[in-house]
């Protein structure tokens, strides 16, 4: 007999966003750079286009990111492997300085499959040990590298003072995830994310490292966002958009991107804001925490 | 010499409809949740954002889409493997008392490809017996996970008073299917399903799990769902629609549903309705049964 | 020093159509069915549901596509592999008395990479007897699974007394194929193909057999050959589709093909013909056939 | 610590284009004929089909090229392996009479990931040596093929006189390479290149050799490219695109080319040019060469 879940298995409660608002949208921004290839295999460092592909990101995509949301007056959140803080600091404090969120992405962008809970735990320092050096700040929020978690995270991340973590996929607005199902179990903010709404799948290819060899058009991403845009504006869901400066920083590709954030803005109702924002708001809610049981079989 | 095919070489008829309708159509949803991924490799279990990608269906995708159907006063077919009944039964049950069928999917979304007869009989029974305790029903339709099936299938669900599969795919009518070649042959109601209507290859992505690494646009789905659902109403057959609660209860996508949906509604000659009655329906009308002799080489 | 090319690197020339006419096109149609499967792995014909996928072609593609044919009083090229004929040999006599043609496809849809030449002339000879003993004629055309030749392919083809192949892609004209370069050689018509004109990449997908994952709308597939086909008709070339009754059969699938050949029949100056009839033709214009040397390294 | 990148981790400066020239455009055409599929698997010279399926590069799509170039009076630069120049002499002498430029695109189209320098030099030299002996000139200007880099190229292309490469893609501007970090390094012209930019990911397949199986609607690369154009044009940066005569000199690819060319030259203030006059121009600019340091782990 497997044992029946308690929570999760109950859809989220809507929430009730501030006054005025009845949706919320985050832009997040995941700063890998060189990270992501060099923890598939550290011998791609000595690939130079394959590095200065990945350059692309903080070199070239984040000024035009960052000149864009000051276009519009947003706030966004730049989830930042320790590593490329390390590699890039003027522009990680730069992030900081135009009044976006930094938030943890890991040290090297390590997919933690396969990690034991002390493996994680380590990663998870290094990360925040590198973030809070540069930026003088302890980051709130948490994005697991590919979005690998355990069931040991939520945990992980309290102990650590996280108010956030924005990497499941269950539903379509923030709750509150216990750390384990039962009594006394501590909580801690999920925004969720979906694969749906990430630039990777449409546009991430580097032969001998990732992708699925084709390259999309980002007319097809935009009608696709925008038409998840529309429907979580009308339900009132937040709508999380995940997009890699050294992908989106293109420019046709940041072009499309302008054009949802235009959509955006052009609603009064929409809350575009950092998952800060959405966090603490989402905290003040009160809201029953949700516990995911482990499946057995 | 090989043997010339007797029967299933030859088309299957046309179908005489009930009275005012020229066509069918049957929205299936696969309520896989966390099973196909369990199945594929248990250790999946231990990855959480894997197994929230999966919870998206039962916990958000599903209440969604019986909303919608509510909206347009449809009864679907929800194919669900027993593990998912044990882990939602209050879904399941939920699903049933909103007049849709439930139908058999396996116990964990067993693909049988290799399987003997013996071990293909003792999954079709786990998940059996999961569906009749937790609903009090027996189902009378079976679609076999990954639409896999071998040619003692058919005899398999006839042993246990099936009455019809939905897992081949032919051709685009229902129609009697010989579980084997020659005289005094049993056979059952064969309700074809086709790769191209199915919202797997057009959303599916996990990565380390399944999927091609791309994610399409629901616009484009439509475009093809819609092209293939005029042409099935003009010529009489079967639209049979299979779609995932993890992946089409997404909000983009369940507008591109409803917006076929609400083609589908617009015409009074087209008859949505559930398998079961689809079966029914083909089980009166007599049919010359017909077999698939296994090719030799 | 590798050799300098001297003839197959030289364009092929411009062909002079009959009287009228401007350019060709020709409509081909691999009758792979179970064939292409079985070749892949034998082992595959235990999976009941695989062998219904590819059942689909003769069972239910090839009556819709001979009745588009006949609406539109055209004449195509069925490329029939040995196996197709002795399991549907009513079929395949049914393609012949409607007026087209049945050309050679292998016997078991082998890919014949790594194969000797004894191996390839085998495949040759054990496809074109079966052939031969059901339809009563002998074919004159050969396309090769896979489109997978080998320099002894021309010879293989002329010792049978074959007039023409269809499986190169050095050009959009038919020419004439030098056996081999050098004085003596005798030649075959080529008639080229192209991966860009065939419904495999965009349509064919069967789990663990073949295919991307992804499955694409047939409005995409139409826009793509309508494009090609504009050009071909200005440029005087010869367009050569490459259709499988299992995947362009389905409905909305077909419904963009009949789109194309409603576009196609619309010109007067285009000729729409068998492979066969534009081998005649190009046979009797007196081309200097074309060499491949043998790339070395 | 990991050391903290000095130069290229700051943007490349903006170019100033020739008086009345807002922006550039390059197109660059690989003529990897053979060369590519002899380097992935020498053995694939035994499949005929295969081999011509490349040799429609030189054998058809080129004179298209040339011709379409003719009708705009447009320049471009064409990197050509060392394989490709000694097997069709002819056409590469003939591509310089037309004005347009050769470059260096490897010998055999070499993939140097996991070469030492040493090979890497000794490829170098081989596609050097053949391009000089057939065409009389040293190329001034080089392309990786894969654009596949080590920190090791900068200076093998300086030791041997080169201008400029154009196989990197940290940003969208030509700027100075630095052969390395520090005082005293010599620099080359970089003109970057991009993924996005290039035909083999929309229409690049060709079975058990590359590709992802799927094959694009040159409408879908159009409205990407000329999406990407339209900024670049705004923005003033260097519009970089690679084609392949083998892909793109299809006749519907070569169509949207033809398009993406007549948007170009509508535009009085965009420099369509070779990648020889870009480089040449940016070196008359004196700018402060960038270095990438090697990321340390």
């Amino acid at each position: 007999m497997i044992p029946t879940a308690q929570d999760a298995t109950r859809p989220a409660e809507p929430i009730q966003w501030p006054a005025g608002k009845r949706a919320a949208a985050v832009l997040g921004f995941d700063m890998d750079a060189e990270s992501v290839v060099l923890a598939i295999n550290p011998e791609h460092r000595r690939r130079l286009s394959v590095m200065s592909h990945q350059a692309y990101g903080p070199v070239t995509g984040m000024p035009r990111i960052l000149a864009m949301l000051r276009r519009h007056e947003l706030r966004a959140t730049f989830f930042c492997p320790g590593y490329t803080a390390e590699r890039y600091p003027d522009l990680v404090r730069r992030v900081l300085d135009d009044g976006h969120e930094v938030a943890h992405h890991g040290y090297l962008h390590e997919a933690i499959q396969g990690m034991s809970v002390q493996q994680e735990a380590d990663v998870l320092d290094r990360g925040l040990d590198a973030l809070q050096r540069i930026t003088g700040q302890r980051p709130v929020g948490y994005r697991a590298p590919m979005w690998e978690t355990t069931y040991a995270t939520a945990q992980l991340l309290l102990d650590r003072g996280f108010l956030y973590d924005s990497s499941l996929m269950d539903c379509d607005v923030p709750y509150e995830l216990a750390e384990r199902p039962g009594d006394g179990a501590r909580s801690i903010v999920e925004i969720p994310v979906s694969w749906s709404l990430d630039d990777w799948e449409q546009y991430g290819y580097l032969p001998d490292v990732f992708g699925s060899g084709l390259i999309e058009d980002p007319a097809k991403s935009l009608s696709m966002w925008r038409g998840e845009l529309v429907e979580a504006h009308a339900e009132g869901t937040c709508f999380t958009l995940t997009a890699h400066p050294f992908l989106t920083g293109r420019l046709g590709r940041l072009r499309a991107l302008e054009d949802l954030v235009t959509t955006m803005t052009g609603w009064a109702d929409l809350w575009v804001t950092t998952a800060a924002e959405v966090a603490t708001h989402t905290r003040s809610l009160g809201l029953i925490p949700r516990a995911f049981p482990q499946p057995e079989i």
